[in-house]
């Protein structure tokens, strides 16, 4: 029989988790596994609230394994390392990604793809680890990982804004480096939320030209007067669309609502690629023959390999890239997810653990 | 106002239109331009019936101009140049494509891909001009067209089977080179009719590994003994289906109707390509999941350009493919398109226009 969560492993500890499908969080003490050879344990200072949380706590894509302690943009101070560690030491910065594991022998790890690895182990939510145990993400107050899958976080970076890069961060960053990243592209960013915010910021900081898409005029001001967006185009303003059919080389489309991909497969020129990185929960409606007449390509892409992530880190701190965002206590979770559920937030929630994660015992 | 189809060039022509949506094909008298200096003339020897002629009888893209004269396939032997056309003379064997013109000061035109170029002037099927008039396709006597348009046809090459190269030859082999053209790669080919059959072709001569996948068992002996496919998958074969999941570096799918497209999707390796050459008249279920997580693309690919084309054909005469054609007389071209709508042709139409098409003035 499979011990308890409390039970399993040596080293106790503490977050908030969800037990079922209403999504709630509550205090949970569970445990984690001793700091091994090559492991990396650390104490968590920040963790941001993801859009992926929200679908996980509520099993949204129904792989959810309850309790479900959510978080992975999560960053703190090392506090262990394994005899075998070689690049971290005690009190260095650090953060936790999506990734906490992976076969490390297929084409895609070799390749620093260990994202798209097919055995790849999610810091949370649903994943189960090397040794069978169920992963625990980053609303608690230690974590702990092989060194291949910690993060350095530069010195110059802000703890709380740069723990959102390690989801949001690097899952736009690596399409546009994979796809976009010549100086003078016209490059559209969908959605104007965590993921879309970030976006701007990495596209400009590479020198390309950055149309913000969104449903909502009201944005129009911040994207252009705080994000340096270029141009604005509100999606239900026919009249410029249609100016603007043809002009976009790319699109990054974080949006995770079932949406319309017409409007934004005619904004690209021939050859343009649409790059989805949000994943709405029911297909999308795909016309074809606007495909074909400009050789166009609707592609996925999901966070991004190890090596990537900390270049991405590293580029985000060279340039000052940091997230907006609004840093709230642990007790406010519950509420922090009915907001966001609105998308009432500018534009990322990160949890204050290391100051407000209080165990109750 | 504008001169009858018969009236408005100096040269009389005669073919089989399609005069409304029913898409009913009758002898037509129309008229062609004079041979321009840069112009080849020819006489029409044979035309492959392609499934976009069904398609724009019966107005089914919203863009056919009636009498519509349909007909993209077309080879002949050339009976006029103009005083500056450098590469053709009369007794020549060439072809006509799916393009009669473009814009040629774009960058699609710049690299070559007058296909993608937004002004292009297709050969038929609501396409004018740059004079304004009407174009008419291959189901006619004679063809002009500018040198530029005009393919030379080897002369190890039967005229009658490679005509269906010009679009369903070009339409898959685009694709092929651009995503595919890697010894050993494995691809699969979704549908085997017109365009599937010559994608199996030009793969297996590519040295590309090709699994066809079809709705159809009984095409399997076909498929593997004929066509020299190394593997066959019934799409409805769940099992077989699942135990290839992820074994594709690419798909070229050519089905022009409604279809699923996950389950192509999880054949893809991570990183893998669908690409789509059939166009339906409705949107496709586009399931996002499954693209991010292996980093996959869907992308159309539209014929080829006039280089391409070109490259195409003596590729095909150096390897000797050819479609299968059934041949058919002029008058058969209405049973011919009951007989297409329903897929009973293995694997092209062709009609035999020099020996057949008789006007009956």
């Amino acid at each position: 029989m499979s011990k308890s969560p409390e039970e399993e492993h040596p080293r106790t500890a503490f977050g908030w988790a969800a037990r079922d499908k209403s999504g709630h969080l509550s205090p949970f003490h569970f445990s984690r596994r001793e700091t091994g050879e090559k492991d990396v344990r650390f104490k968590v200072l920040y963790c941001g609230i993801c859009h992926s949380d929200l679908h996980a706590i509520k099993n949204e894509w129904g792989s959810t394994i309850y309790p479900v302690v959510p978080g992975h943009e999560i960053v703190g101070v090392v506090t262990e390392v394994g005899s075998k560690v070689l690049k971290f030491k005690i009190g260095d910065k650090v953060g936790i990604g999506c990734l906490v594991g992976a076969c490390h022998s297929c084409d895609n790890c070799a390749n620093d793809l260990e994202n798209y690895c097919t055995k790849v182990i999610f810091t949370y939510g649903g994943a189960k680890y090397h040794d069978g145990t169920v992963t625990y993400g980053g609303y608690s107050d230690t974590m702990v990982a092989e060194e291949h899958y910690i993060v350095r976080i530069p010195d110059n970076i802000p703890l709380d804004a740069c723990a959102p890069l390690l989801c949001a961060g690097i899952t736009v960053y690596s399409p546009l480096r994979t796809y976009f990243d010549k100086p003078g592209f016209n490059v559209g960013v969908v959605g104007l939320g965590g993921l879309g915010h970030a976006a701007v910021k990495f596209a400009k900081a590479m020198g390309i030209k950055v149309t913000v898409i969104s449903t909502s005029p009201n944005k129009k001001k911040e994207a252009i007067d705080h994000l340096g967006t270029d141009s604005f185009l509100v999606s239900t303003d026919q009249e410029k669309m249609q100016a603007a059919m043809g002009t976009l080389d790319g699109i990054i489309d974080t949006v995770s609502a079932v949406h319309p991909l017409l409007p934004l497969i005619f904004l690209l020129k021939s050859h343009g690629k649409l790059i989805m990185v949000g994943a709405p929960d029911k297909p999308l409606e795909l016309p074809v023959f606007p495909l074909l007449l400009g050789r166009k390509i609707v592609a996925g892409s999901c966070i991004g390999g190890m090596k990537e992530t900390q270049e991405m880190i590293d580029f985000a701190a060279e340039h000052n890239i940091t997230a907006d965002i609004e840093v709230i206590p642990a007790d406010y979770v519950n509420t922090a997810m009915e907001r966001l559920a609105k998308a009432d937030v500018k534009y990322r929630f990160v949890i204050d653990v290391g100051n407000t994660l209080k165990s109750s015992n």
